[in-house]
């Protein structure tokens, strides 16, 4: 049965009716901090299990196991990006202060709340759509420290 | 062949085996922005996008792919809230400093860390599902510029 | 027929092809505050919404329909984190100041902002994918209050 498709929301109705499949699997990208805050790109290893994965199309969820790290998503083009977010968030919350926290990382669990654990990025033709500048980082806040990133993948798309 | 539901989670586990449709397109909204930090409400446009899509129900997905703007949802009613939001951000993270990119705008790639690139909201009887006095705003934090934003849906259920 | 499996990513690619179910209901977690600001954690409710659902594995969805509260994950285990938070939240943006907004809770609007109204957490075998320390935590900006959070589940696994 031939059918017309006469408008572009017409054909996204008709895409609607395929099924999708989810990957009921995590994965985790390990990370080593090297100093007390620091940024660290991951986004080459969430494009690496993407591809693996063999994704085309639909969402990517990160997030970050921890409660002095974050991730969040900014410049990757120049590194003084990084640096001048790290020198702003260390002075508007400092690393000494009348904290009750007993361990003396309570300014990392504040700034793992404002930059927060978590991140869904679209992905299109197998690739994460990201924009011309942006890069994933992940945020250590308490370091230096062996971390990792949890990344799952859910599917709109049937696979071809 | 009937069949008796008894309680509430019974019948939520049988929608469950209902099959999930994904929409493999990402939609954009056009923003322009007319000064330096701004909020603009984009409720309305991600409304006409979700209708056009002719989704039911699930999740709609946010993203700014830029690295000095975020989105975030706020009151909608009274702009002077969003005015207090932008006053006190500007106060905390200020335009100059002693930042080490040199294009003069790390102040806003702060920000955009801050409130964050990427949101979800539900999705119920074809509405996104909103607080009452809950409106989504494009946040500008380098303007005046053209910007964009990406709208992605997952439905999870059968088109009628 | 028999089918070797050799790789892992072989036998992620084949799960790809099960179909996913979504659940088309929108749940509710109700919170009392009981003073101006002030973590509550849930993650307990979040955990049993989970398993009356029947829910394997998947993403949770958790959104606060106010615009003067928020969600965050954090430490559960010492509540001197929570108060350290907070107490570092209400210095940076004081509940007085020159606000515009006439209700006199401009500063909960603004955390509200900083911290956000939408999270998204793994599933896996029936479990919130949290980290060690992490929980679920309601935030109260402008109590005390009723308030409720919406969770949404999408299943990426048929059920057993």
């Amino acid at each position: 049965m031939q059918r017309s498709i006469r408008t572009f929301y017409e054909a996204v109705k008709i895409m609607q009716h395929l099924p999708r499949e989810g990957i009921p699997v995590i994965r985790y990208i390990n990370v080593k901090s090297r100093t007390r805050t620091e940024f660290i790109d991951i986004t080459e290893k969430v494009q690496e299990l993407l591809k693996e994965a063999g994704l085309v199309s639909g969402i990517g969820y990160l997030y970050v196991p921890h409660t002095t790290a974050a991730v969040t998503i900014n410049e990757g083009a120049d590194p003084s990006v990084q640096r001048d977010i790290l020198t702003l968030l260390n002075r508007m919350i400092p690393f000494e202060g009348d904290y009750l926290h007993k361990e003396g990382n309570s300014s990392a669990h504040i700034k793992a709340s404002l930059i927060g654990p978590s991140l869904s990025v679209m992905i299109d033709e197998g690739r994460l759509v990201l924009g011309t500048w942006q890069s994933v980082f992940f945020c250590e806040f308490d370091g230096p420290r062996h971390r990792r990133v949890a990344v799952k993948f859910l599917s709109d798309k049937k696979m071809p």
